[in-house]
């Protein structure tokens, strides 16, 4: 099928068309999740069948994919009271010397960008033209942290229906090459594979292979900010038409990269999540899920995935769970 | 009913008696977590009927409960991009000198304690003599981490029925005093009131009271390793026959203080976290669910609270979710 | 002596004749420090004459003078290897899993507001309307940092005379009251006392006693933003005429706090960091150095407080040393 | 000239011949810095005769020389307020919304490793055998940081006569290869050259030419715990006799790399740091001083490089100033 071309004019056309600001009123601030209704929380539930639980994090460590691209580190775990202290005898406890009756403990910090890992975007994290979601103004995120947007607010409203569309499986293949772009197409006959519809409020996890391979490969290479594989510009309108609550990949940014547009950074972001108000989630580790899946031939469960209510945030480090 | 005196020897004892070291295997990390089958996470999902959501987390930020004591402050979230970069048109993206077509983007880390707010204690944050969670040497968790019984091990573990005991409704107060210990009684008597039995791989929720109290008094005053109401040490035969897979409270670290054995520091901890591989949840908050709980009769349903899958570490923060 | 009033018009009027920008050129990014010559460099080495160090910095831990008021904390020093892991045997370096020959080691980190403790203000940390030192944008100071002004420009610096102008022990006092403001007077009759002449290119230090108060009183009451005695708005003129290098003191801000202006926070800054370019450092600790002084009667001193040079900071925390 | 081979017997006989401990009583935490007399103080003082300031720090920021080898990272800088906040009319300034008068401020912060950059090595950094300099047990560095032997007890020490003996440009070369190691012999040379004679109390710079290659290759390469060119284990003896306060070089860890000890990891350090107390300088930025010296013909200056007093620290970032 003939790919429309991605031009500057199909950017703003695109924004333009699938904007929805003031859809749930001036106020809103959590955007496409806003279609995950009770019914549906009751429906994601019923999937639970087998009791099985598949956590779609990667592990929060220095192994994370950082490399200092985009100005980012991997997790700084630090101990701030060890059990060796405890065994050397030489830990305080409050006003206790050592631990009493034997106790001791241990104790740690993490220095993180929230967007080091497996994570959401809040919707204050991306502007265009000084204005992020729902109109509201860019201004209102400062060294202070999102006035308006922040992933606080989005504590307790991802419980939904999770869809996996593993793309490189349906291809028969172990990963999507860099600069493979995944289309409409794709993920219709992903879809179809699986035998699943995708529905309002549901959140669709795109498995490309890449942090597969990547893992695998034991070097992260392009990954952090670099070129990857990941859906096409062109798939604004399969989104916006299933009226899905989320999408995610495996990926560092979703989006193929080198991006379609030229000279673009992430233009399909300034249309999702600017303008669309979805819920965008990255370097989620699908492997795990994928082979399940493969296995035993649902690709649909319940999803629950909350941020941490940090204020303010512009997004979370999470561990989400395909529940089935 | 008259309660047992805290002696020495009843600490002995109780580590004695409900140590589950071996039980689960050589191996294991995840303690009484073990005890969520399948079937429980199917029967936890069976309990959402009304499609509601409700988030346990107290927000992660400077308002927090943290004050300097035990030697833990509150989360610093740090802004590395904002909006006002954008909007002043001085914000590099990679090699863009400003975003291209009107993109702009905000990003942010965080420095915080793990146990600084709403958080599971891991199998390795409490250590006696020199031994942790199934035996394991307490040496095993140096600066560099957990070597065993770190948190990321409970990653896919933590979906499982959640029954709410709201211990001062029960006593039609409106919340327990400092110093006010919770006996099994009084767990009972919240679980007949709220008509749920206590079974297998559940994890409790206390209510006590107090979170509710110092948001309301806003100064958290004693809070954070001071005096607090909380449940007893004489609750240990209770959780231990009742199997419960954990158990969460709505204060600092859910025992009674001043601890009830004379120059102690948190005696329950040895027995439950260090000898029973019981997991422990503090700092939640519960009052948004305990009103809605009143309100419709239902004290039962499924949690949902995985841990960051942070390598090593020894706590995590969480955001709980309880689904009716 | 009458004061003027403190009014809206004579802020105006201070920032306008105390301007310095362009007096260095365009470019300059270093203010009053271009008053230290190579001559005064070598005048200041001549006035060590005892072979005495007086470390000028208070304590970076814990213990320091922040309360999270004005956003700041204490540092955090968080310990990556410990003396405790080597001794467990339980410490690998580099590829051996223990010290090869008895090898061990400790690391550390640190957390911190660059101006929680004994610091330098860049000439990027204050603005005025949009400008800062020499006319430079405020938007060049961004969440990537100070692209003008940044304190890593004065890293070569910071050497020149030293004078302690030593206000409450001139006026028989252990310390002076929260809310006293010092005059050019005072700074004239503590000049005199101490028989020293200030001179261009001088760095002065007042002390206020506030920071020997709060320290013996193990309670720092209002000194972070809060309360305190310092200079009078007033100085500006005393200030400008001596062509000072820089200027410090031993409470939080330097200015006597409530401000004079009315419904104003900090004003003098507006006038000597951003207009007259100087130097200004805060949180000093003066009580060895005064004492010493007070002993031996020289007030005057070689002074060495290079920065750290943090590329983009605003400011630095720094260890100042008296060299007699 | 024929080195003696290093060997383990070799590494245990300079252990013992240059022990220190004891040399200044059973209490002293400052090692070889007693060697600076206030005389020193007062002749160091007299070296400053043309008013020229060098830094001899490296900047700290991203393009620092960590790479995450021994787990170590480049600072990360933090803005916590922002001119562009300020210009976007959005800064909150305590309880005013917006700065009054104009007034706007940046803020920052930094969370870095204490030896990311040019530093001093504590005297409690190192360890053999569960021993400390001053033979003080290594037990007493915990996650609460250095009991014994903290960088905040040299906060007034380290003022003194500096020496740069450029081993390189004595060779006629542009720096030394990796690998290669400087003797007893080059360092006598380098001395003769310069026309310095190395005296009691003196800390030596030692330049390798090293950070000057990789910055010039714009890739630091091996540099961070690699392969280095740098002093010979052999140069104890020398060291020792001369009774210098310190060593500092232009390299990651001093010790030529490869270590010539078989199967050690900077074997001269258990010598040297923890047997004789000696003050550790690395990461030192020499090649501004080394051009200038060669210009000048003057090789020895004042040198002032007080480590941040931040408590139980076990290493602490400098800027070292060469005053000449």
């Amino acid at each position: 099928m003939i790919q429309p071309q991605v031009t500057p004019q199909l950017l703003d056309e695109y924004c333009d068309r699938f904007r929805n600001w003031g859809k749930w009123g001036p106020d809103d601030e959590i955007g496409t999740l806003n279609y995950i209704t009770p019914a549906k929380v009751i429906d994601a539930a019923r999937l639970v069948r087998q009791g099985k639980v598949v956590s779609l994090a990667l592990p929060f460590d220095t192994k994370g994919p950082q490399t200092g691209r985009f100005g980012r580190v991997n997790p700084i775990h630090q101990m701030v009271a060890t059990g060796t202290d405890h065994v050397a005898g030489n830990q305080r406890v409050l006003s206790f010397e050592t631990g009493p009756y034997g106790f001791g403990y241990a104790d740690d910090m993490i220095t993180m960008y929230l967007q080091t890992g497996t994570q959401w975007d809040g919707l204050s994290h991306i502007f265009r033209d000084g204005k992020m979601w729902n109109g509201q103004e860019a201004r209102l995120v400062t060294s202070a942290g999102a006035a308006r947007n922040g992933i606080e607010k989005m504590k307790d409203k991802v419980v939904t229906r999770g869809v996996l569309l593993d793309i490189p499986r349906l291809k028969g293949l172990d990963y999507l090459e860099v600069g493979q772009a995944i289309y409409a197409e794709d993920l219709d006959a992903a879809a179809d594979q699986a035998r699943v519809a995708i529905g309002e409020g549901d959140i669709v996890l795109i498995r490309t292979g890449e942090m597969g391979r990547r893992l695998r490969e034991r070097d992260w290479g392009p990954y952090p900010a670099g070129d990857a594989p990941g859906i096409s510009f062109t798939t604004a309108p399969w989104i916006a038409e299933r009226r899905i609550a989320g999408i995610a990949a495996d990926t560092w940014g979703i989006e193929v990269r080198p991006n379609e547009l030229p000279n673009a950074f992430q233009p399909l972001h300034l249309v999702i999540v600017v303008n669309m108000g979805l819920l965008v989630g990255e370097i989620f580790y699908l492997e795990e899920l994928a082979d399940d899946c493969a296995r035993d031939g649902v690709y649909e469960f319940m999803f629950v995935a909350p941020p941490l209510p940090i204020t303010g945030a512009v997004g979370s480090p999470i561990n989400p769970l395909a529940i089935k």
